[in-house]
């Protein structure tokens, strides 16, 4: 039997699209991006059900109730020259945060990360984000701020490509 | 026959690996991260000497002569529940700069996210990036500044996965 509060780590499994998108959803109000967040429970049952070695995601659970998730996919490091990690989302609900669930997720994606004989993992995050530089700086992650995201999509994509 | 300024476009062939390392090279350097460097050749030939869908790179030429490259592959956007468009390098050789290649290299990745079904490309900048900044804009791309990157390998990784 555990115990109320051990927090135990699952990979999704079908069905449980509706549980991910309830924790990006949280993620996105955080930073004040729900209204970019289109994507429902469905689509994440066909991205994550089959196992195709290209992404997963991870499941935390406190006490048997879902309280976070990791969201990672393949990425190559044209650096490096290899394929490396890329961690797409890192997600705790409000009320299982401070107690170590963003911590366990991603020792769990260290060690995905390990076992596919990766030797990095990277991700991005808003530099504004003081609860993720802490827990990230904890770990050893390097941070480097002065970023900037670029996206084309829409009306300007279909410009582009025409 | 081809100006001696017409602008090519064509996909990595077997053997481009070495064409395809001095572009990053290039790029790495205008950035002050060769230090970074640590890709070979023979890395960049067996990543995109397969064509699997996944990834891939165009090499851009001038009169003949290679002059930019871009780098891609799938990323999957829990925001859209889909997979999109990663761009992970641009790169034009200093002497080939100010001639519309990067610009051509774009389109290129465009109609490639177009081809696929993908409703969106994206990548990331320093900001300090001005040039990089005028291209991307100019093409109606969206541009947020205030990110981190954040890395974790090493001793690091290592630490956290055992």
């Amino acid at each position: 039997m555990s115990s109320p509060s051990a927090i135990t780590i699952r990979r999704f499994a079908p069905g449980d699209g509706a549980v991910l998108l309830a924790m990006v959803r949280a993620l996105a109000e955080d930073h004040d991006l729900a209204a970019h967040l289109i994507a429902s429970a469905s689509d994440f049952d066909t991205a994550f059900g089959p196992d195709d070695g290209r992404r997963g995601a991870f499941i935390a659970e406190v006490g048997g109730k879902p309280a976070g998730c990791a969201i990672w996919h393949g990425s190559f490091s044209s650096f490096r020259g290899k394929e490396v990690l890329y961690l797409e989302d890192l997600s705790v609900l409000p009320e299982f945060r401070r107690r170590g669930v963003g911590r366990a997720l991603m020792r769990q994606v260290a060690q995905e990360c390990r076992t596919r004989g990766w030797a990095s993992m990277f991700w991005v995050m808003m530099s504004s984000n003081g609860r993720g530089r802490a827990l990230y700086e904890g770990l050893g992650a390097e941070v480097d701020d002065g970023l900037a995201w670029c996206r084309l999509r829409g009306a300007a994509l279909e410009a582009l490509a025409t």
